[in-house]
């Protein structure tokens, strides 16, 4: 759509016109009280917005069709897809039709006794996927970084004691991938590979990682648009793997003074994703609010808001842990929040039921 | 807590210590590796921190005590309150200790056959109290500013049809203040003040709604902390009215591109606010979201996170509604979110009960 | 511009087309290879796109006109303006064509010697206008509120102290707006009125401030987008009061931790306002940083900018003052100050000029 | 700091002071009317706040200290360090102790033919360095990303065009690297390596690049707070690498409706950067805006509030440019601007000249 200015002439409109047709697309051009607007019709991807932008008379030209396209219900069509939702699966765990998912565990892998005694809590509890971090994305450089941080030597064998404790317990296992030397390595040992939040934009990483042919979960960015959550996994579709797992873990804060939790979680991306895409959604309440007696609460109302899944931190003794304590649950604690999420699973989907008839 | 610079001399330390003696408090000093902080011993409300940050060596000075007592859990005590979760009576209604209360109706009054038809539906729908908007404050001045932008006697025709709706099918009503000069005017006529998330910030306002002597509503605005949230409440308790009920109605979106909802609703703070003090907190999904379809997965969400109740547009013919149509339900809409409600709080509370054990 | 779901049918389309019709308007439509979208040719004030929004088969409804028109350059001679830059008039001081005008003095008014003095200091520093805060919206109920919290007496006592000083001193002067009810009084006693950043979104206030017949200094909100402050200025404009000066004074922080100022200048809202409006532009570098030591630097880069004036808070012992302590200048930093910036207006009026050959 | 609850009992301060001296710290116990805070006396790196967070009793515990230490002002004395303002070299531009150093260049390099003509315009305005983008970081995958994205032949092919014009034009060149299997080809051949925003959050990147021995410029993401940019900055000072540069570039605009900006410009980081830590900062106003019409004003704006240079998109024709046209200024325009900013940074240290007597 290019909105002309009031003052524009018939030659700045002319000019649009042309511009627009050497593209491939043909024009209708709407002459208003005030203004004349200049409509595209054809494939929008053809034409150069930021180059109609610059040319005079011009006042705004925006793209009125959604930069993606791949992982869209709308589109779907369009591509050959169903555009219903998809289910993703995680070796024996699928996520995306049926009661939600439980990712939990340590955030970070310390040693192989830790590990090996978080997944035997976590399974208790209920949960499906074991997960661990091996590379920690800290703010401080004086921070401890994990296990990883110690080169591919220390990298490799958290991974494998992440391996052999979801072996154990029969869950498979997510990590987070931090750099892209490191991407191969983390995909020989996990079977879902997880993007962090401050890694989103890294569009080089979403490829590299999208081609090693697993699953991959996405998180997004503290300080991103929805609609920029949904640009990005582009990168990862467009590699041709729509294994595809969104996460939101909250945004920041708004305002001056104290919002008394890390993030803002925005549960209403839930069904704003479910309606954009096929693509499951899961919450991250751990970090989303940065506390444990927080977690509970908004379990629930992540599952009331329709999330396929939870990704939560669990310890078997939050104050021990070297880092994220404060937002840790212990394995009883997980087990009331599946137990709490299962109940209004259910009760969500037989309402539905009867919202259907 | 007054912070002095790596550099600070002697001299200055002394000087800060004085000014705080002075205040009528003691200063405990404390000398680290690298800095020397000074605590200030005694009510921190008689200290100028803003003195204090500007003293020669100072490098940061900030109160430690929250800026809000009087609604406080933890400072309750102190004041003479008992600290637990306080319920506020809208005359029959009771919010605070039960089933989630509903207050629905349309955005703005528009007639005495509209608020009548949709008090019915609303009462059918299983809800609690009746809203309707009489004075709007709409963004464009050039846009439906309701029924109390035609003066007084406009106000009161359409106050008077709404509790005339109320009567009707016995439910307390409530309408947004906007502008002091109406303040007694709404009083006679409703019996829950609503202070709206624009007004927020208006200490006159906020003081002169409270000493109406009837409950308050106050909305956060959608710029704002917690925090401040809070710290603007306590204008209100502190005209001696402590029947207030707080609301979340969404905060700005952040990112760039589309948010695809008008507000981002912070469900946290339900549990939050729960734990700063002992007042009720309700949630407007359909402020929150400014889309119909997403009212009934928050109202779910925001009833799963704690919520003691909702604040739902509704019209019998959103496509009809003067303002604010794309995010109304209809009264069918309405009686599936207060069915699913009432059983998601109904299982919190069984959940509630065998956790406590 | 309406645009319609990829999957909306002939009927959906018809019946929007129908709807545009009836409000008076012609209905172009687009079809595209996805999707179609329907452009509305006529007064778009006229069309309800709530209304449409909700409509089968739509995707978007949205305005493409501005909000604003009478503030407007690019409406102006749709209005009869001529949309040119306007001069207000404060007395004798000009605000919009020439040097940078400098409004100081204390945040508040505390003592007939304290402004008295300060308006000694204000004036042989080179300021222009003088400043006195007599109501003060303060976030804590524990904070002091100014002299006129003392009720009507008070507010009078200090205004007077206020127009004694500026008359002394042969400045007009200018004070902030709180609570409606002090909006005669505030109009009996100062040249310009202020109506301050919390109150941005009070239409009330900012309609009954229009209609004393005065300058209005309107800021804007710290959660405000430009186009907000643009909508809610047209309430003045809408009363007939067109001597209307914005102020930009920061905006939120952004992002986790830190941002080391209490708000984020935006500075470039100044041209970008200049490029939209007709309106002089403002900005207040005290409370946009809410700090001393960058007072200078922000004031020239304001003025660098194309700033119409500044908004300093000034006194001659900024450790003794009540309130904002930390970010008040005192007179001889003032006219460093003024003295900067009147170079930096000159060398930007030299470039101008040889930018225009 | 850690902030005791009211009600926090003897055993659990006693606990507190417990853990503060097992990591080898001293802790001072502050009792206050309300409340008990204990303040640790020693190094604070080695205190686990996380797990005193989460102890009984306890309602904050914060870091005092700041999380950057390496390349702060006030810390630099502890490491040996001057303290004073550091001047980068880039062969023979140095940057932080004189006039503002112009960065120049067009968005993406797109032919040998282009950037050699842009690189004639630059050195022709009075630039001293040569920008050009290999690797563009594109929100949407189906936009172009640059030559680099053709693989590493493609890369090298575009690094050695930036390369000959440079030394054509004997100006020092910069590029920003993305994908750290790029860092050491893209070392090979610039001579000041940018990170851009986007992976301001990218640790192992930030590592990399440092690890190359060359000047580094690190710029702000856009939902970043200063801290942040200067914790993330302490891990390119933590790989021995101090020649680092840091960029302002707009962050995140706030707000519902048009900020008719594409970022927000935070002008005042300027002067916090250089008080807080001796790097030299640069801001980057065409990316910061995204309009070509506000490129000047904003230049000024930030060579008044202190900047030590500019980082500005140039093109012969910006209407042909593949990427990023609407930000980009002539050769003719840039020099208007370099002339004013010079003028400018000439009136500031005559200024500062006088203000220091």
């Amino acid at each position: 759509m290019i909105i002309m200015k009031t003052d524009a002439s018939e030659t700045d409109i002319t000019r649009v016109v042309a511009v627009v047709e050497e593209c491939g697309l043909r024009a209708a051009v709407i002459r208003g009280e005030y203004q004349t607007v200049i409509g595209p019709v054809g494939d929008e991807r053809l034409l150069d917005f930021d180059r109609l932008a610059t040319m005079p008379g011009v006042k705004e030209a925006a793209r009125v069709e959604a930069p993606y396209k791949l992982i869209s219900r709308e589109y779907a069509r369009f591509f050959g897809e169903p555009g219903a939702h998809r289910t993703v699966a995680i070796r024996n765990v699928h996520i995306g039709n049926g009661e939600p998912v439980i990712i939990a565990g340590p955030c970070a892998v310390e040693s192989r006794e830790q590990i090996m005694r978080i997944a035997e809590g976590v399974k208790r509890a209920g949960g499906h996927i074991l997960r661990g971090g091996v590379f920690k994305p800290r703010s401080s450089v004086h921070a401890f970084q994990g296990r990883g941080a110690q080169g591919p030597a220390g990298a490799e064998e958290a991974l494998s004691w992440l391996k052999e404790a979801g072996d154990a317990f029969d869950m498979p296992t997510v990590t987070e991938v931090r750099g892209e030397s490191m991407v191969e390595l983390v995909a020989r040992y996990v079977d879902l590979m997880h993007i962090g939040a401050r890694n989103m934009y890294d569009q080089d990483l979403l490829a590299d990682v999208a081609r090693q042919g697993k699953p991959v979960l996405l998180k997004r960015h503290f300080g991103a648009s929805i609609e920029e959550l949904l640009s990005f996994s582009e990168y990862i579709a467009a590699e041709g793997n729509k294994d595809l797992i969104l996460c939101e873990r909250g945004i920041v804060p708004v305002g001056k003074g104290k919002s008394y939790t890390r993030y803002t979680l925005d549960l209403a991306a839930i069904p704003v994703i479910h309606e954009e895409t096929y693509l499951p959604v899961l919450v991250d309440p751990s970090h989303g609010t940065g506390r444990q007696d927080l977690v509970f609460d908004m379990s629930c109302a992540a599952t009331a808001a329709g999330a396929d899944g939870l990704m939560i931190e669990a310890h078997y003794n939050p104050a021990e842990a070297l880092v994220d304590g404060p937002q840790m649950v212990t394995p009883d604690e997980l087990k009331e929040i599946v137990d709490a999420c299962r109940a209004i699973y259910q009760l969500r989907t037989n309402v539905a039921r009867t919202r259907r008839q």
